[in-house]
């Protein structure tokens, strides 16, 4: 019987993994149909007591402000006035325990009632942290990073690529080795890719 | 062995529920491309015979009738004829039984020659149902709403927040609460969050 | 025991299904955000050796051929310096032992500083092939087709529909089929869709 509780034992384990990261898309994906339409409630239920959202043009600390800020902000009231469209991509998502790192793309679209279109007003790196609480897992960090070309927008993804995993352990950039220098130990195999 | 019975029992539930998960996104995503390529017997495979199709421009009703604006609907096929994308975020899935909602974003891109880039004609707040049937899960109401800013179309997407069980439970609007009324009781904690 | 035995080998089979879909999903998002920031290497440890990437404008072949895309080619290096964003949809997906097929929609989206708003260069079918190797599942071929409107860009995404078993098995053709013949076997019942 042993055997076979141990054996129950990992499959619980892999299943409450696959329902992790489940819980994170929607959890992910739950916000911007909530900033859409105001529901502040809604995003204020999806955020940490302690969470901060770093827009790229604001910083909004707590979940409480940051509902505010869908409830009362004027730059939001104004967007969502307008017309507007809160997208995300499908994130890349890495959990280790009680927290959790993803990386996304964001777009801000914006309604142009005389060209009969939406324009993509703002289009973002963005990383995110979660935590797990009694009430399920939680948004607890967000910074978008505009997409502009700057080493810093190429940064904020490079270090989300970094949180979630995905760059290769044993990767050390020529520059940084010393000529005659040892070559370092070479991380675990098969340790850190997205698909592993 | 009734212990591992029901141990087993639960596990088989859980995994239940993650497959109906991912065949609900599966079912979704297939539907853009099938439209992009005019592939109308995909279109009707993966409606429900009682299907609606609320576009926000016309409805359609019948699995049969999705098909045959797939394959011969003029606005449509001059769509697809000038080049389209119809886009569909990851959407936020709720399963109960044999019946599913979702919301999620839509986005309708055109293909301008001249401008050697995409317009993004529509964007909208998606809301869907999906029924279980002999031969899988199938898209049972699907309706958009063009995100213009107007009243409607936040309230789309506010209903369909509600009807995932976003919208937490206990929120009870100030204004609704007469100052000497006794609180109502609270939802049960934790029932409702997308991240429950 | 033997009986308890078969249902676990079942359940496990199950979440070991699971587990690639989820594994398919991160591997291809962690595309976008590596070629936006120009992490080659990452780029490199997410394709196969073998691999060969059809951006619809070159070919590349290889894996290092496809990081050296990201770390020299002058169009990626251009596109990267103005500020870009490299989106694909949530897949279809299709597992299948060692190997899998995937179809989404790709965009690249680059950024116009006067415009203050980012411009859609480039919306596309994309089909996908994966393998599972020691190191876990590697991308081994991507197809990107531009959604002009062309026969061709609409029989790409019709080829992936039939990749991923999208496309009806019993779907035959009206003018395929002569007027007096006796209609052919249908395929066995709830076999082919994504639903299924």
């Amino acid at each position: 019987m042993a055997a076979d509780d141990d054996r129950l034992d990992r499959l619980e384990q892999r299943i409450a993994a696959l329902e992790d990261q489940i819980a994170i898309y929607q959890l992910l994906m739950t916000y911007g149909p909530s900033a859409d339409s105001g529901s502040d409630d809604v995003v204020r239920a999806i955020h940490h007591p302690g969470a901060e959202y770093d827009s790229g043009l604001d910083v909004f600390r707590g979940g409480g402000q940051i509902g505010d800020m869908i409830a009362s902000f004027p730059l939001h009231r104004d967007i969502m006035a307008g017309g507007s469209a809160h997208l995300a991509t499908m994130p890349v998502v890495h959990v280790d325990g009680d927290r959790a790192t993803a990386l996304c793309h964001g777009q801000l679209l914006r309604f142009d009632r005389e060209a009969d279109a939406f324009r993509i007003w703002r289009a973002t790196a963005v990383r995110l942290e979660f935590r797990r609480t009694g009430e399920g897992w939680k948004i607890y960090r967000r910074a978008n990073r505009l997409l502009d070309g700057s080493d810093a927008s190429h940064q904020h993804f490079r270090d989300g690529l970094a949180d979630v995993g995905a760059v290769p352990a044993q990767t050390v950039p020529a520059e940084a080795v010393p000529a005659e220098a040892p070559a370092g130990p070479a991380g675990p195999a098969g340790s850190a890719g997205p698909a592993g």
